[in-house]
């Protein structure tokens, strides 16, 4: 059974909502890290999973209004952790390396020096899909699947998406 | 705690290998159901967590060699089974709905009027990444992530994938 060591940072995908659709490794880490610092979309149910004398930490941000300086704020706090020799659990809803900015997580904390681990999560699209009961992919129809962020303005200066070319390149033939 | 209801199918994804990558709705159903069946991708490692005395089918197939008929017969067992009140875990690798023909299992249990539920598991992309230490999306350089499947034939005659666009539609600023 895989525990949280001392001085590791852990990038835990926490799932899409529902408490019970954390992976059990994911749960063993927030069950024995000294420190989780999590999402405002992790729900309540799961921090009631960590070690009665964990420090909780909520790095939760809503929408744009706090910029990158908070992103930069969370890095410092992880790196500041687990230096400082504690096991930290960083807990964030989905999975991290799906959109939530847990590859800019992961890099700032390789730059630092900071062993961590990433363990995955179930993917909003994902979770959402077996809920509503319609598969993501079909040998029929649909080959392919986009994971597309929205967050990108489509009209915007910085939009790297060419919404056209997704839309129509998973199913071109029925285009 | 969810637990197998009898006559019910549950299409759980195993997730994408390492036994304790499942989520833990998914680990409760294996625990509590009365067949499992499942693929060959499953590690032996999580075909010990079902009860002692659950039926446990292999349903593995392994490339094309067994064509749909094989398919079918997949169907019609779990149709069988839960028609004779029996609590089925349907047990996949990686997630019941992202390849892998949950869909077509979802199909013709809903066809058949058997009550099923799906439970998602970590799709392969995500487990391997975040294994590699590789954010599939990223704010700076990647804003969508395209899952497509590997079993078409780019040059044949019923391939519906257009791969050039596939490949550049997720960063269209950077082609």
């Amino acid at each position: 059974m895989k525990t949280a060591q001392a001085g590791w940072v852990y990038l835990v995908g926490a799932g899409p909502g529902a408490g019970d659709l954390i992976t059990l490794r994911g749960l063993r880490i927030l069950r024995s890290a000294d420190v989780v610092l999590h999402d405002a979309l992790v729900t309540p149910e799961l921090l009631r999973e960590a070690r009665p004398d964990a420090e909780i930490i909520n790095a939760g941000k809503r929408g744009y209004c706090l910029g990158s300086t908070r992103q930069e704020a969370i890095h410092e706090a992880l790196i500041h952790l687990a230096r400082a020799g504690r096991s930290v659990c960083r807990l964030k809803g989905g999975d991290p390396y799906v959109f939530g900015r847990g590859g800019e997580e992961a890099e700032a904390l390789a730059q630092a020096g900071v062993p961590f681990e990433v363990i995955p999560g179930i993917t909003a699209a994902l979770g959402a899909c077996a809920a509503a009961q319609i598969p993501l992919t079909h040998r029929a129809v649909g080959p392919a699947v986009v994971l597309a962020t929205g967050h990108h303005d489509p009209d915007g200066p910085d939009c790297t998406l060419d919404w056209e070319s997704l839309a129509t390149s998973a199913t071109s033939s029925f285009t």
